[in-house]
């Protein structure tokens, strides 16, 4: 037998990798279940999932994990080997800063509000969730207390998601993109220009394996690598990757309608090539995924809208997009399509909104939930408070509560802090995409021709490879050299919506 | 908080359902492996089943479990209960009685040997591989050691495949076998009927979508449940479960031969409805797989050569297939056809091998693995000694190694005892038939119409449901009341092959 002498270094390694493996093998478990698993075997795959996170956790906020971070020490976060421990403890102290009773009870309160959520959106009637947000509100305040803050408990939440990130920043910036797209929002609803419908060339009849394998042709232009992934069908598109080697993306398709499967099909990669692009040394390790879901979300967004709904984009795939449906799109101009993909519309449901649009549906969930934890909003009071801000800030009116406070499931997972990294995520996609562009003037010429290289290149380099070596706002600073900043996505809005809307 | 008083036997159920979950993942990363898997994912799923394997391991030898199963006691084994106590002190013994030193050195030394296998195969170079098959051996004889047993050594490996199932046993079944398959098969050889090739019908051209929709109506008249299950395409066919609510089957297709998929397909529903039926109370509990690899083939046996290579099953089905290819079997009748699906004739292939001679693949094969373990016969002496009992047994001569003593990949994993599971299968199978005739005697009449409920049924009731409560033995002497016996195997044969070649 081979003597082994491990390092304590070496000690956490393997610990961490086999926390790591497990929490790969539950994706697989997750993917499955969401692409090829029948009917039959829900009730195992739960039991199975479950048992997989309880050992990973346990195995994770275990005394052994402390004790070798303990005697591994600090070390210079500057270094891969010091960046991958301060990751490594800062999970740690937030795993174990939750007493184990209570994160048992969140799972438990969590598991049965889901379903009610499903029935209660199904039935537009709040009351049959109402009473289950009520248990999880005081929970995730508990859990905010135990894990600590300096201003307020939002911030711990929060800092889940966006490590380090503050809910004064997040006030700041939706201050900001608020100041800027309220404006251009009234400005498009009150031009009077054509009366057509913009979106029609969007429904129709849109054959499904043309749909797939057009998006195959783009997302390979775009540099998926085939050979670390594949894509499948679900209901609910996602990405999910199990080490670098594969990392999948899933879409829905819909013959009546190209939207979903057109730009689920460029967001899911958007995060696929994230994941695909970090430094496979950093397998196994907590640095080998994407650093928040912010930054992640930034990638996934850049593909799907400034790649995918733009012109020069479009130069390029529109004529191939027609012959792919001649029937549907043949009389259609590429212009005409152009406003199609880009129609800005207030509408009540936040997964079908625009671009500009889409940060207003995240500003009112921020502030609602911030309120609701402050204790400062009740749950009774919640539908009304939402229908509210959704006539203040988009000027429309949910139908019911099914369309309104009920749309999206996030809560009923006791997932407080999340929605503002769909808003960050559309801030630091220009902020990245600007600086891609003035490292490079040639790429939007480049796309124009179909050839994405340049920019994955620049986006791999400075930030997909780096995996979560560096915390978020660390990343913004090192590859724009400002901090998380809106007015260069204000500026993408006015110019691109004023544009297409002919305002002043 | 709920307090949780747990009993001595609830603690051990929990255990136990853990470390079933941790293996249910496991085979969901082989089963994603064998499917889907990119090519980028071999690394990263390496080391996620290492450790999914190893942490499932651990968790069962553990001290842990020793401890509850001695605070449990034994109960009287005739009881549900009893029985799950039996069978998981039994696994626990076996497990805990090899030094973990050893179970690493024989998974490194066979992670070694398989790919070695691979290429000596390719090319056709025993010597490439008899270097691994020299550390294997003694380390397998060490374990043996380790495990104990009464008469040979052989008896502890066998026993890992086929609780309580001894050599002295086998030796008298191939005795039997021998004698009475020996006669057969050179009457057929010196039959002079016919010159053509009675296997003609089966080459040709036979679309893929064809004979997959084939496939799915014959295993669906079976009784598989869609519902708890799914067909997908690999390599390797094979069956799979994760709990009795999600058993699959692979298959592989081949558009010029129509063999591989029509037989697997049937082979690979006999292990799927066995797992299909089990109790479902069994599930995440020791007894919830079947009770051994013996009585599990004898199911696929059953329903692929009993029903499937039956003349009862072709007077329904040989119309729908001629539907299905009017011009490969459209002038074929109906006699050809059941001909063609049933050549004897020896060849040096055991998966190539018909009903009758596959058995002395498995005598040989037995007979010199015997002689390995006893160090009677070398390695270097192997493919010299395996030519020899292959000219002896068959009347053939591979003509090099790749198509003789290296055609198996089971003793490069170290599988030995492993082989004669199949020849149990195979005597197993008509027992079991012959009893749910005996109870049944509409059962072949049912299955001229394409009825297969009342087969299905009985094998349920009597086999199926019990899953590992009762051992082999137990359960071959419970359903037909008599022990393992190849007469009626025998009887089977020289009835239908007699009839098939014009025998006397």
């Amino acid at each position: 037998m081979k003597e082994k002498h491990e390092t304590a270094y070496e000690k956490l390694k393997d610990r961490l990798a086999t926390i790591s493996d497990l929490s790969s093998a539950n994706g697989l478990l997750f993917w499955d279940r969401q692409t090829y698993m029948p009917e039959g075997g829900v009730a195992g795959r739960a039991e199975q999932m479950a048992t997989l996170s309880r050992l990973a956790h346990e195995m994770f906020v275990d005394d052994g994990t402390g004790g070798l971070l303990d005697a591994v020490g600090e070390q210079d976060p500057s270094s891969e080997e010091g960046a991958m421990l301060r990751r490594a403890r800062r999970e740690y102290e937030r795993a174990t800063k939750l007493p184990s009773d209570l994160v048992a009870e969140i799972t438990r309160t969590t598991a049965l509000a889901e379903p009610a959520w499903v029935r209660a959106r199904e039935e537009a009637d709040w009351s049959l969730f109402a009473g289950h947000l009520e248990k999880i509100l005081p929970l995730k305040r508990e859990a905010a207390e135990h894990l600590g803050y300096e201003d307020h408990p939002y911030d711990a939440l929060l800092d889940g998601y966006e490590p380090g990130t503050k809910k004064a920043q997040l006030e700041k910036m939706f201050e900001e993109l608020k100041e800027g797209i309220a404006p251009l929002v009234r400005a498009v609803s009150e031009w009077e220009g054509d009366e057509e419908d913009r979106a029609a060339p969007l429904y129709g009849d849109f054959d499904e394996a043309e749909q797939e394998e057009f998006g195959k042709a783009v997302i390979s232009a775009f540099g998926y690598d085939w050979e670390r992934g594949r894509q499948d069908r679900s209901v609910h598109p996602f990405c999910i990757n199990f080490g670098p080697g594969d990392v999948r993306v899933t879409t829905r398709f819909e013959e009546g309608w190209l939207a979903p499967a057109l730009f689920g099909t460029m967001h899911e990669t958007g995060h696929a090539l994230y994941e695909q692009g970090i430094n496979p040394d950093y397998a196994r390790t907590p640095l080998g995924s994407g650093t928040s879901m912010g930054v992640h979300e930034s990638q996934s967004r850049l593909w799907e809208n400034l790649v995918g709904r733009s012109r020069p984009f479009w130069s390029r795939y529109y004529p191939k997009l027609q012959e792919a449906f001649p029937e549907a799109l043949g009389r259609v101009g590429s212009e005409a399509f152009y406003r199609a993909i880009n129609v800005l519309e207030p509408s009540p449901i936040r997964v079908e909104a625009d671009e500009a649009t889409y940060n207003l549906h995240i500003l009112l969930r921020f502030e609602l939930e911030v309120a609701l934890l402050e204790d400062a909003l009740s749950v009774t009071e919640l539908p009304n408070a939402w229908n509210a801000k959704m006539e203040e800030y988009l000027g429309v009116t949910p139908k019911n509560d099914a369309e309104g406070v009920l749309q999206d499931v996030h809560w009923s997972n006791g997932l407080f802090g999340y929605f503002p990294t769909y808003t960050i995520g559309n801030v630091l996609s220009v902020q990245f995409f600007d600086e891609a562009v003035k490292a490079h003037p040639e790429i939007p010429d480049q796309i124009k021709e179909g050839r994405f290289s340049t920019l994955h290149g620049w986006l791999r380099e400075n930030i997909y490879r780096h995996g979560s070596r560096y915390y978020p706002d660390e990343l913004v600073e090192k590859v724009t050299g400002r901090p998380l900043d809106p007015a260069p996505y204000l500026r993408y809005l006015k110019s691109k919506f004023g544009e297409l809307y002919g305002l002043s």
